[in-house]
Formats: structure tokens, C-alpha cells, sequence
């Protein structure tokens, strides 16, 4: 481990947060809150610990596969705990460990509350709540790779460590130029979201929160019934087609970019996952239109919510705990299933669906004509064999850490659809759960030690087990010879 | 596919199971049933179409991976449908799909049962439906192999599609000769149990049938209450006993009786089995002292339950569902571990969960050092690369399959716990679940539909997903060119 790097790379990321906390520091001097000390001494804190960071010189500047690994995890944690003293300070979310769960619910995108009352929350905090979604939907050591570009950062293995799917391509060949090409779009896509909103007659604040929550389909909302509260169909449809959108892997967009139409359309992941989104609609639509009496508002509905789920967004417009329990594990299908590879989205992605899927039927032509070798095709190509098999090693980790942290969860001594949903949504960032942690409730029904397990579990699921896990092996922290 | 050859060891397969219907017959004559003509009666039909099935006569005499897989499943189905006409004929349960799911349970060592009165069914029925547990746990194809040796069959691939776990080791060179020592093991260790049983004044007809479930690691009773029934702790003592000695790999009783009491030691699938039990004995007992108030009743308890789940035999002398959380999800922890590979128990295997284990763990180190490839080592051995790959490539398609069907069976709309559980605790050959399939309920509550997913779920749980799934793939039924 080549501590002082990691230590260097570590302050200027700590200097970059403190760069961004200006954004709510000016919120709340245009709402005329009596905040802005509370920002002014998160700030303070980090620009000092960063400077402190900064000291040692590294004299060799290579990030090798380890270091990039620490340094991801690392600041994910460090940056969650900073980014959640304004809500300690202020008071309004007092304990640490739920402003903690908040703020890592906020960086993972995952959009799960412990708020009970979100609508007499400080307008800069919820400004800040919604904006550490659009931060960490993208990566906040992306943004640094972006608009901080250093020579003397090898950074391939950063963003392999942040972006999420199975495989990670630069689009070009400088990683830097990359990050800030897909930040690019990203805007771009966030700014028409906004526009859309405010056409739709939905308030400055609240577009441009939503606008952020969508980008990164986070899904906190600003209201206390999510999206459901603005009871209005143009926003719904607004924010269904964002979703999808934001769900889809961000090569596509530049392959569209550059007028490479015909690549950007032959991707299976984007049809599988088109695909998938039908069939759940359909099936739900059906499923559920007995239940609200009217095909028009199940379609709806089923829309909204099924976008939402697959996308890990998050947001509700009804209540699914009432419905009935086809349409249930269909949603819970769906976060397992998570959102395109590249995109902002979380669970396991569709990407690696389609890589699980093509190895079992491999496998089971293996066992018919052993003598033939398959190899496994995606998009026309070849996919290497490491791919796959790295990609079965994933999804057995994941399962593991899933049983292990059900078990953690079930000393809280909850109903098991509580305690099975509450992880299921926490590690594929998704949001709501079903029963106590269900669309219309949140969770503040959890245990400390739960709210610690489900806070590790958004981390994990953001940052696909492998930074987090190798903080954990011990020959990490061996010091370079 | 070299269909004459399927048909012919179909057709000794159907002999063979009309010979086996003999002994309930024989029951029912000792009990003075007026039941004799129903097995006549399906003697009669297995010995015709066994007859008929016998009539081609295979030029190539060669059984294949692809014909051994075909074998395997069609006479899994088919043996229970005939299994089950016993019960049709006799009126005690009139439909063939709920006499099917019986059997199949039966058969597959489940014990899940759709019968709401045991203690009301005749004597000889439940004598054949305990003796399908007997038959099933060490495969009705590995007894005709046993007994039946035929010089024209290549029979290393069928045992290779019928006894569970990981890797199938040959015990000596010749397959019968293998199949014949784990059968002689098998009956030698069924009739201590009935001994030990008699000892603690169960009645004969109990003690045998008891016996049966136990070495099967199946779970039928022939009481309502399953053991708790007899309300006596030596009883309890001698089936936690058994249970723990069926669930371990066979192999290691063969390596005992030539004396490599070394070799049999070091295996570390026998270490990981035990220190599981011994660990979930320990949290139970702790997590369900206060609710029973004594410690002792509280080690014993949770003694038999873990025992009789992580074996997969699904006997019950508590009502687990009223049991904290914890203790409810480590038991479903458990459901999915199952017993060694090579016993009679279900379940994913230890022997699977340890090199799934140390494939996560290999993938952690490549991650950290990508250039030094380092293999798997399983009992002081190297394992081979395909055995890593495809053990993950099987926890892939086992987490689909039970997907799938939990999304079948929640159109039956019952709550998430038995909708959950119920496929668990049926792919792995459990039996109780938990909610309305648990520990004191039945699957009477269960739809049509539903009965059918679950009984194809025990037959994909006990064939260890390949031979089922052979039978959907095109190709299989090509003929040979």
C-alpha cells in the first residue's frame, strides 16, 4: 500500500467536498436560514483535514489496481461522514448514525429515509439531501477525475472501481476526458429534466431536487408522499421517462453522440432491459386493475412504480404493499435486477443478467456435448472467459453478503418481509421496501445496529463488493516494500 | 439421443418398481386392508408397460451423458406418477396432483406433505409413503444398480446425475460395486435406528417407518405432530443422532470401514458441517432460552431443529414460527446450506458452499494481486478449474430456478413469508417452511398450480438442476445420427 498517495489523493478529494458544500452554503443564505455557520464549519473541517492530507509527497505517483480500491472505498465513507455533519449540527437529525444512514443513502443513490417528516426539513439541507444523489449517481471521484484533472494520477483504476457493470470501457482513450464527457451528458440530461418540471407547473426547489434525485436515481424526495403528492399526471410522466433514461447505460448516449446509431441500437442490454420493463408493466397492469378499478390508472401506476424499482430510483406514486403478491415479487424481481451497466442505477444490472444467463445455458450445453466449447457472445463479440466467471464470483459474493446481512437485520426481530425487503432495497439502492420499510413508510422502525448493517449494504451494493470488501483483507494494508 | 437404450432401462426400471410395491402390499395383508387389489392393481400396469418398454432392443448399448441425464429425470417423474396411483386408487387422496406432490416429496426426501390427518391414512400407505423415502434418498437407479447389475449398461453417468453434490467419487473401480457398499452402509445404519428406536418404546411399525425418514433425511411421520408426537427426549435423542449421521458424505463411513480413519478425518466438508450445527445450536439456544424458559429445553430444541433442517429432513418438535427472527432466518440460512455432499440430504451441500467460498475468496486475492493466479485447495487437494467454475455456474441457476418459481407461486397470493419459504424449503428437500407452510401447517393451503411448481422445484432440488432441466433443451431429444 502506498499510503501517501492514498493520503494525497485523499485531500483533495476532502477539498473537493468542501468546494461542494458551498452549493447548500448559498441555498441557505438565499432562503435566509440561520444555517450557514453549520456549513461554513463542515467546510472549515474538511479544507483543514484536507490541507493536513496533503502534506506527504509521494514518491512514486502510480495508483495500482490496491490503491485505487482503498482510495474509493475510503472516501466513500469519509465523505458520507463530513457530508452528514450539517444535519448533526443543525439538530434535525440529531444522532449521527441516522444522519450517516441518510447522507450514504443519499452518495449510493439508494434514496432510503429515516426522515419522518421530510416537509419541515431546512430547504438548503433538503437542497444538499438531493444533491449528494446527483453527486454519487456519477461518481464523486469521477467529478474530481472530470474538473480536477492531475497529471500525476493514474486513473483507470479509479473509475473501475466507481462505474458501476460488469465491464467498463473508456469511450476515449484519456480516462480524464471520458469522466468529463459522460459528466456532460449527465448535465445536460439533468438540466432538460428541470426545464420539463417547471413546464409541468412543479416549483423551482422542487424540480430541480427532483430533477437531481432522478439524474441519479436516487430518489429522495422533498415531499413527505414522494412524487405522489404533486397528484399530477404530466410530472409522472416526466419522471417515468427520465428514469428510464437515466437507467440506460451512458456509452449508449455518446455512441449517439458521435452518430453511431447503429452501434448504440444493436446493444442487447439496452432491449433486454426495454424488454423486461414491458413484460413487469404488462403483467402488473393486469395484475393490479381489478384493485383501482380502471386500465388506464393500473397502466399508469404500473408504469411509474416498475421504471422506478428497475431503475432504483425509488420514487412512489402507490402504495405497492397493498398490491397483491404477483405484482409484489415482480417489483422485488426487479430490484434485484437493477439498471443498465454505465448508467446511475444500481442492483446487479442487466448487463451481468444477461452474462448469468448466457453462462447457465452454456453450462448446460457443456453437460450434453462435453467436447464442445462454447464461448459466450454479447453484442456480437466474444466475451472473455474471465468476464464470465468473474461475473458468477460477483453475483456469489453478493448473495453472500445479502444472507449475512438478513441475519444481522434479523435480531431487530421484525416480520421477515421487513427484514428480507429492508436489504434487498439497501444493497441494490433502490429505496422503499415492503412492509414496515414499505413505499408509504421508512426507516425509523430500524435498530442502530441495523441502520449501521443497511448503511454498509448501500455502500457495498454502490460500490459492487470489491473496494469495500478489500478493506477488510489484511494484506491490503501491508506497507509497499 | 439412442432412444432404444432409454426405453429398455426405462422398462427394468419399472420392474423394478413393481417388485418394490410388494412389500406395502404385504403390509396391507398384515394389517387385513382390504387395499391388496390397488397395488395388484399397479404392479399390474408397471409390469405391463415394463414389458412393453423392454421390446427394443438397442444396437448401440452405450449410455451417454445426454441419455443418462434423460433416464435420471423421466424415471424420476414417471416412477412417482405410478407411485402415486396407490393412493389415487385407494380414495385417500383423490387427486393425482396433490398424490403426486406427495410422493415426489416422498421420493425427493422433502416430507413436505398435503395431508391434513396422517394418523387417519392406512397403515400400508404410510409404510409406502416412508419407504419412498428410504428408496429416494440413495436413488432408486442407484438401487437397481446395486442389485440389478447388468453387464450392457455404462452406468457411471447415471449415478453421476443421481447422487448429489459437487463431485461424485468412485468408491472402487466398478460403479455396481460402489453402488452396492453405500447401500449395504445404508440398510446397516437404517436398522440401528430402528433398534435403538424399539429401545426407547417406540412401536415396531413407527420405529421402522421413522427409521426410513430419517435415512433418507425425508421427514415423513406417521403422527400429525411429527416426533414431537411421542413427547420423549431419547426418542428426540436417537432421530437428532441419525439425522447428523445421514447428513454426512457417505464415503467417509466406507473410508472408516477400510480403516483410513485419516483420511476420512481431514475432510473439511465433515469439520464445516459439524461447526455450523454447532455454531446454530448455539445462537438458537441463546435466542429461544428466555421464550422457554430453561436452558436445557431451549439446547434441545434447537438441537433437533437445526439437526433436522440443515440435513434437510424437516422433522419437528417445536413450532418454529414462533421463534424470534434470528432464529427463523438462521434456520432458512440453513434450508439453503444442506447436508455434505454424497449423504441423503439436500440442499446446496457444505461441500458447494466451501468452494464457493474460496472462489470469492480467490477473486478477492486476483483483485488484489491480478498476476499471481492462485487455484483452490479442497482437502490438502488441488480442485480443478472446471469444479470451481461450474459449482458457481450451478449457484446461478439454482437462485433462477427458485426465482421463477417463487413468482409462480405468488400468484397464489398468499403472504411473502409462505410464498418465500415454501420454494425454499421445497428445492432444498426441507419439507416445513415457515408462516402458512410451517413446522405444524401443511401445503393443503396451496393452489393447484402451485402444488405443480413445488413438485417439479423437490425434483430440480434432488437432481441437482441438470437432468430436469436437459428434458426443455431441443436438442436432447435429436435422434443419433
Amino acid at each position: 500500500m502506498n499510503y501517501k498517495i492514498v493520503s494525497r489523493t485523499m485531500g483533495r478529494l476532502f477539498w473537493a467536498e468542501a468546494a461542494i458544500l458551498c452549493l447548500p452554503l448559498l441555498v441557505s443564505l438565499y432562503y435566509k436560514e440561520n444555517l450557514y455557520h453549520i456549513y461554513l464549519l463542515t467546510i472549515g473541517l474538511l479544507t483543514g483535514i484536507g490541507a493536513v492530507l496533503n502534506l506527504p509527497k509521494p514518491e512514486k505517483r502510480t495508483i495500482y489496481a490496491r490503491e485505487g480500491f482503498v482510495i474509493v472505498a475510503l472516501s466513500w465513507i469519509l465523505l458520507s461522514f463530513f457530508g452528514a455533519l450539517p444535519f448533526v449540527f443543525s439538530g434535525e437529525i440529531p444522532s449521527i448514525i441516522d444522519a450517516m444512514f441518510e447522507v450514504v443513502s443519499g452518495f449510493t443513490t439508494t434514496g432510503a429515509t429515516i426522515l419522518e417528516n421530510i416537509e419541515g426539513m431546512s430547504k438548503s439541507l433538503l437542497f444538499w439531501r438531493a444533491f449528494t444523489h446527483w453527486i454519487g449517481g456519477m461518481g464523486i471521484l469521477m467529478f474530481v477525475l472530470a474538473f480536477l484533472p492531475q497529471k500525476d494520477m493514474q486513473s483507470m483504476h479509479i473509475m473501475r472501481a466507481e462505474v458501476p457493470g460488469p465491464s467498463v470501457g473508456k469511450l476515449v482513450s484519456k480516462t480524464t476526458v471520458t469522466a468529463r464527457i459522460l459528466y456532460i451528458i449527465y448535465a445536460v440530461f439533468t438540466c432538460a429534466e428541470i426545464i420539463a418540471l417547471l413546464c409541468c407547473d412543479m416549483p423551482l426547489f422542487d424540480s430541480v431536487t427532483t430533477a437531481f434525485a432522478t439524474a441519479g436515481t436516487g430518489g429522495f424526495s422533498v415531499k413527505n408522499a414522494s412524487i405522489a403528492a404533486y397528484n399530477s399526471v404530466p410530472i409522472e410522466i416526466v419522471c417515468t421517462l427520465f428514469m428510464l433514461l437515466f437507467g440506460i447505460n451512458f456509452n449508449l448516449f455518446y455512441l449517439v453522440l458521435i452518430k453511431q446509431f447503429k452501434r448504440a441500437l444493436k446493444s442487447e442490454e439496452l432491449w433486454t432491459y426495454l424488454g423486461i420493463i414491458a413484460v413487469a408493466i404488462g403483467v402488473i397492469t393486469l395484475n393490479i386493475a381489478p384493485l383501482v378499478n380502471s386500465f388506464g390508472t393500473a397502466l399508469r401506476q404500473a408504469g411509474f412504480q416498475v421504471v422506478s424499482i428497475i431503475t432504483t430510483t425509488g420514487f412512489v406514486t402507490a402504495d405497492f404493499n397493498s398490491w397483491p403478491m404477483l405484482s409484489q415479487i415482480i417489483l422485488i424481481t426487479l430490484m434485484f435486477i437493477g439498471a443498465c451497466g454505465g448508467s446511475t442505477g444500481g442492483g446487479l444490472k442487466v448487463g451481468r443478467i444477461i452474462i448469468l444467463f448466457k453462462a447457465c445455458v452454456r453450462e448446460l450445453k457443456r453437460a450434453l456435448n462435453p467436447r464442445r466449447v462454447k464461448c459466450i457472445r454479447l453484442d456480437n463479440a466474444v466475451l472473455e472467459k474471465e468476464t464470465a466467471s468473474a461475473t458468477c464470483v460477483y453475483f456469489v459474493v453478493y448473495m453472500l453478503v445479502i444472507a449475512i446481512s438478513i441475519l444481522l437485520v434479523s435480531i431487530n426481530n421484525h416480520d421477515f418481509t421487513t427484514t428480507f425487503s429492508s436489504v434487498i432495497t439497501c444493497i441494490n439502492n433502490v429505496g422503499p421496501g415492503l412492509s414496515l420499510v414499505g413505499p408509504v413508510e421508512n426507516f425509523t422502525v430500524m435498530s442502530s445496529l441495523s441502520k449501521i448493517v443497511l448503511t454498509l449494504d448501500m455502500l457495498i451494493g454502490r460500490l459492487e463488493v470489491l473496494p469495500m470488501m478489500i478493506l477488510f483483507v489484511p494484506s491490503t494494508w501491508k506497507r509497499n516494500s
